[in-house]
């Protein structure tokens, strides 16, 4: 089993730019970079309605360097790239439903921004290493489960097609140019710092909120369906041994760790509030459109690779997020 | 062996659409289309830069409506779209080298006009059946030939990523929405009515011009590697079988043809132009990084499907190209 801690001699002293380092995962890395030794620099355009929030880094602002602005401006990039030996690159997973609603800003935000900071590596930092925040949206509906990396891609959303091709052009610019690039196929991942305005980018933290308030939590269905839920330090881990393993390179892989119902989750929520109830309805027709189905992350390749396995139990994971925003709530409400 | 004219029952007086109508493949649909009985409306921005070229449709430009704009903007696409039964979709193949030199240039022309479309179809003529121009690029290198459709998708440009983005949205829309989508991933289509300005879209007919000139043919490396060479009446047949099979509908197919040596093919040329010499060179370095090695596309897929096959032999392809261009040089050169 592989920890943070034994990155440290890798990360140690190295100068690493985290995009969209002021959201939910780009946070949580900057706060684990920092622990590692190493000199970070978080670059977020704070857009209103994704998760920066600078409550994020509460206790690392200090020791890193702030930049606000938008990938799709290469002279920002430039200047955040310069110099960097590692690149994490958590600006792409944005919401499914948005992307539906407005196709032509997820393609902004993912097609551009991404060719904007590639391009702007590949002349003035090409030595650099990336690591991509990519999404089991990939995907779209499992065929089969566990889904490996070998799955077909039919995404069932924009965003899901935009993501495809987040991860192509990364692949590209590490077979044609010098740059090396690793994508990491995310899941249901929630935790402390995750926003707590809306639940478009990712429900499980969205009923943290709904039982903290004891409110009654909608599910749709019968709750069966499969999530496979990932604790924010798990996948941190995750992304620090991608940008760590040189075997990684070039690669793609899935990121999942305990695939469970969603009526499971929803009652361990429950349970750790101790407050909230549950009430099952029908799918609205926009969800019922870009619903998924059961998804078991298959993640053998990436632990066959790095050693990383999944440690924070569900139970665990939900604990630890409603403590985080009992303590932080006026920050995130 | 199915025919063009054995789709007369459906074509005749369908309306049908056709984007980037004014470029080879588009115009040559146009044709064919025309000759079938269909009413036929043409959609060119006519970029200069492009393929789009209006003595395409001379012969048949009394019988159609050319309507001359850009498919990003909404107003344009849905006085295209309205009442159209069918759309032949054919913007998306475009230059691999201006790509990786401008790849926001090709986000625009891809991704963006795509989404503009699509969008606009689902929202006005959601009951219209589309058929979108792929691309072999969409693999990138050949891992195992014959390449079929389950390939794995490691493009080597960003139009090859553009690609298959393109690709993704169409099926998206014909799983989410009520749209009917097909995709034919395309590989060297040649013949009358290309342009013949430069070889970026397109190394046969651009040799054809080196040849009727007298010029020297650069062949990079030793010639060897293999192409797919369609004839255009063979890809237009099947696109037009691809829009009349309901068989179809929500997949992905490859078309290719004869696949030979690079060689084969400019000594074919030279044959048929009767002048022309080659030259073996070094292959560029711009050239080396996208370079996807041998293909030869497995049709069989779509053969089984709807009964095509292709049915013109590369050294009468050449020929009725030369002949062509003999009649109408005043106008490609």
């Amino acid at each position: 089993m592989r920890t943070a801690e034994q990155l440290r001699p890798l990360f140690d002293e190295r100068r690493v730019l985290v995009t969209g380092g002021l959201g939910f995962i780009g946070s949580s890395l900057a706060h684990a970079l920092v622990g590692l030794g190493a000199h970070v620099v978080v670059l977020d355009a704070l857009f209103p309605e994704y998760g920066g929030n600078r409550r994020n880094i509460a206790g690392i602002e200090d020791r890193i360097t702030v930049m606000i602005g938008d990938m799709r401006d290469q002279r920002i990039v430039g200047n955040a790239i310069v110099g960097k030996d590692f690149i994490f690159n958590m600006v792409g997973v944005l919401s499914h439903i948005d992307s539906m609603n407005d196709p032509w800003a997820d393609v902004e935000m993912n097609c551009v921004a991404q060719i904007s900071l590639l391009e702007t590596l590949r002349r003035y930092n090409p030595g650099a290493k990336v690591v991509f925040a990519g999404t089991r949206g990939q995907y779209g509906k499992a065929r089969t489960n566990p889904v490996d990396e070998t799955h077909k891609m039919r995404p069932t959303d924009i965003n899901g097609v935009n993501n495809v091709g987040g991860e192509a052009y990364h692949f590209m610019y590490n077979d044609v140019y010098e740059l090396r690039a690793v994508s990491l196929r995310l899941s249901n991942t929630y935790g402390p710092r995750h926003q707590m305005k809306s639940p478009k980018q990712g429900v499980i933290n969205w009923f943290v909120r709904l039982a903290m308030e004891g409110a009654e939590i909608p599910i749709f269905g019968d709750g069966s369906q499969v999530r496979d839920a990932a604790y924010i330090d798990d996948v941190v881990l995750a992304l620090l041994l991608a940008m760590a393993s040189t075997g990684c390179d070039g690669k793609a892989y899935n990121i999942g760790a305990f695939a469970v119902p969603l009526i499971d989750i929803v009652d361990t929520i429950i349970a750790a509030c101790g407050r909230g109830s549950r009430r099952f309805i029908e799918f609205p027709e926009e969800m019922k459109q870009i619903e998924v189905g059961n998804y078991r992350a298959d993640h053998s390749r990436f632990s066959n690779t790095t050693g990383w396995t999944p440690r924070v139990a569900l139970t665990d994971g939900i604990e630890r997020t409603v403590n985080y925003y009992r303590d932080n709530q006026q920050y995130y409400w």
